[in-house]
């Protein structure tokens, strides 16, 4: 009963294998050799678009690069109080910027919406040089409380942003079940929205370990094979990575390891929300589901061995005893069904 | 009618005097200089305790390298939204931390309360290595809203900062200010309330350009010395910035400069206050009023010379339309009835 | 023919399988996996002590990191002119440690000397605040020339540090070759001659990516996992790394794999010095020859499709006519021949 | 008999009284105020160009600032190996580029010539994204042997840089010794020598503490602004800073105080050439000597009360007992002829 993380899965086996293949022949290292071309080809017909392509092996390191290059050091990125640039990465995108400052903005369900992003720039005005301008928009697709964005609160908020003069970046860790869950076309819910740069996530959805960093428009990506290589974030063996995410985009997999994680936290939202007692605090738009259960329900869920993580959001009523159960590609509906016992018999 | 900033004011002559004696003799530079050494000091006096005691030019210099010491590149630091060091300093603190983060707390009037830093402690757990640790409280005292903290809620605040691991810088650019609204022995509004580092400012209430960061704890200030020299903010001629300190501290003129400001601002909120249509915004504690004037009434007064900025808050319905007047230690009673009969006419 | 780097060559099949076995279940991320603590355990032994061992994808992150708990952000780091950490990442032990200076030293053939060192240290005295104070004394073993430091000259340039107040920093991206060179056992070539930290290199050697940071003091380690996760440096999946360099070190495969390499290069060397016309640069201590070709024949090796790099050095009057070839542990005894014959007959 | 350094004198008695006149009025801050504005023209009709012109109170500030405009954080500044930057800013530079790489090269006197850039540019050649790119150079002049460059010699190093694609930064602590020095005008000791940034001092030649950065390319300014504050060097009082250079550039103050000093030093040096056993270092072609005594001779002058320092010169094999004697604004006849007299009975 693992609901911990998606990156408490492994890999899938295509990926695994693909790496496998990969170890064959001496090969130009530093990105030298021809997977890491074949994937940067690759990446710019799934986004019908030719972009600059980086490969590196953490969500931290794309999206604290990606910044990088998007702000000086003495910009302000706004982000989602919740979200990972700002929660989980240990001050990443302050240390590769050098220096930058986040200012976090609430939204409900892990979303900002235009308006919060509008008022939270009046409250920060331009007023050189004594403010730290506003540069960036960082947003995350699907969102770090299982929810996601449409093409059209996107293109929005992409709109509020470039009005402001700010860029957009997108931390897609979950890119993979937010494009599964809505059917558009990656490129729609990405630069045609008006995404600048994207954190193309493959970790958390079946890769070892290998996320691509996307520049919609390559002029943009100017200085960042240095910024990579001085953070320690190009392998000379980098045909590994590139290995994962050939395989990764080879016949729509992603979509199919998304699909079905996000097909297995339906079913135990659905599970969850006909259960007494036990309430789902957000749609269950993608993989992760976010629920209050009953007092001392989760405490003896986890006894009985379930692997699940309290949610805190500042502010919120619920905060605490909010429990977040993610599932990965390689979620079962054996896994959901004997939860979803369980949590009955408790509640 | 300038009541646009405490810093539009020269030097109290005193301090111009003192410089200019300073002016004699070849001296080692530095910081080698007797003058430098009497200053450290009288800030021994004043404090009531020996300190670690390093001046600099500028205040966003002192919370920069008091910051900077307080904590590791990676931690967080709590302070109010509407702070100097969030606001005001261009990414400053994040600049001389080497990328610490910075978490806005929300607080009635330029303050901070142990429930707001409390909830924003446990809406930023501490799960290593994932979110930044906090490391330290700044608060500013007197505020940036013309507040101040009495004795007991510093005392509160620096305590719950201390039981949660944090250490407690203060931003006192206008610590003069608070210290003669109080009455409270400097001792007592610092080290006694569980303060470890101060920003002590002259820049504001008549020096040219000297603060002091005073470590109560000799063993914390460990390597200031090196960061202040990297940073460029240790001036050769190091007496002329100790000279201004000397007379600053000398007979109360600290305390006079101040007094005098915060009576010229408390004249021109009761003066304000009494006029129909003007909304005193916070309580006037030192040397600045908040006020919201009728429609059209801070435009005209502008055009008819008066010197004065708009006050952005976050989130607050007042907000744009809320005006700062600082009074400064040559803030005469002449300046503040012209104001007020300005006012008067148009309101 | 390929004699262009060791990093071409894939993996070693015993830790690609191994790679391939941990990629099975649920298992916790960022290390709290049992083939991580596993891991750690076995450097301990390997090392005869406890000692703290924190895993990385890259060498640069590996030296960049540990260079970063060693020095304060104002210090000075000793290095070779010729050290990676110097010449091949990209001021990125600058950027790890937030502006660390780094002062090259030069010496014969990659190697420092306490004598150079100490001249250095002379020419660069002690003068707080105004000079970068030394911290750090970076050494790297085996040597980015081929050549390696034997017991009793660590333990020297080590003394000589120690005595001046440096901590020691041992960048051991081509350790196993000089352990397997010397026959010394890992504990002497490091903590036991006096090396405080070690990046402990795999990649080079038959690793995916894989790189461990030994700290011989645990108490130095301190802060290591936030400075690792802030860089994005700490994968999800670790156990991914984990497994590799269980693999590595287990029965002996890292000191097999070295050997072979070893081998091979003086294979290599001998071959070359035999021809008429070609001079061996440097001795061949482990898997890198260094060696002058006369007029024309590097290029048409390399018309010929052998690969190899010509090598760069700071006042070397052959500079930029010596040409590196490095064996790994796929280089073949035919490798070597072929190429051997090939260079017979230009030279 | 002080001839520590040329910034124990204090201020120009002009530059004293301009600081008191500035002192009148309510004046914006932050260089809002006339005085800031008249300096800026007048240090372009100074050096025959529109320029942009910044303040700052120390030459580490100015350096680095200037630095941190020139070069992305993973670039290479060559220096020379004794250079201010270099040597006494506890890597002030490193901090203000954000960690970029500073390359020291050696040269006579120090002095750099166009054959030595080359040679260390050839030493670490452009592989990118490995090495750091080099990206500034920067001279001293005069520099810190007291010897200076002539136009010719700062041409052809501004052609070799440019010519290799970097930007050329000149640390002008000491600029108005090298005019008076060779009585060419100041734009051609700067930008139409190729000069792109000039660090341009006042502090150690009668200002209490004032530097001015200018760049003649008013585009490369972009973001000093913003790098100026948020690092603590935009005083809110700037227009002291402004007056204090106001009088320094008035009816050619700055050139007559240099001169002074410039004539104290060769008078100096003279003296001492004649003296039996000591011999003369360097040229003294600014306001400092360089100088070894026979042995014994530089204590006894100390324990006589008189003020200078030994000079460290990284394998200079007079290092050590070569003493640095400066002169300045306040030097006069009497001081040297006193010095003169016990060293002539001591030698």
């Amino acid at each position: 009963m693992n609901f911990a993380s998606d990156n408490w899965s492994g890999a899938a086996p295509e990926i695994m294998e693909a790496v496998f293949r990969a170890n064959e022949g001496a090969v130009p290292s530093y990105g030298g050799d021809d997977l890491t071309k074949k994937v940067e080809a690759k990446f710019a017909e799934l986004f019908e678009r030719d972009c600059a392509v980086y490969l590196v092996t953490t969500g931290g390191a794309a999206n604290g690069l990606a910044l990088s290059v998007l702000t000086p050091p003495y910009g302000m990125i706004l982000c989602h109080e919740e979200s990972h640039v700002q929660m989980d990465e240990c001050a990443g995108p302050e240390f590769f910027t050098g220096g930058a400052k986040l200012l976090p903005v609430a939204g409900a369900a892990g979303k900002l919406t235009p308006a919060a992003v509008e008022k939270a720039l009046a409250g920060f005005p331009d007023r050189p040089p004594h403010g730290a301008p506003a540069t960036v928009l960082s947003l995350t697709q699907g969102t770090e409380c299982g929810t996601m964005y449409s093409v059209a609160e996107l293109t929005a908020l992409c709109e509020t942003a470039h009005q402001a003069g700010l860029s957009v970046h997108m931390d897609g860790a979950r890119f993979a079940n937010a494009v599964a869950a809505t059917g558009a076309a990656p490129a729609e819910l990405s630069w045609k929205a008006g995404v600048d740069v994207l954190s193309f996530g493959g970790s958390k959805n079946g890769c070892l370990m290998a996320e691509a960093v996307v520049f919609f428009d390559k002029a943009l990506a100017r200085d960042f094979e240095f910024r990579r290589k001085r953070a320690g974030h190009l392998p000379a063996k980098l045909r590994f990575i590139a290995a994962q995410l050939d395989a990764y985009l080879e016949s729509g997999l992603w979509l199919k390891l998304a699909s079905h994680a996000n097909a297995m936290a339906r079913k135990l939202s659905g599970g969850l929300a006909a259960i007494d007692g036990v309430e789902i605090s957000y749609p269950t738009e993608i993989n992760a589901v976010f629920a209050c259960f009953p007092d001392g329900v989760a405490e003896k869920l986890r006894e009985q061995g379930a692997a699940f993580y309290p949610w805190i959001t500042p502010g919120d009523p619920a905060s605490g005893r909010m429990q977040r159960l993610i599932c990965s590609f390689k979620t079962t509906d054996e896994d959901v069904q004997t939860f979803l016992k369980a949590v009955s018999k408790l509640a």
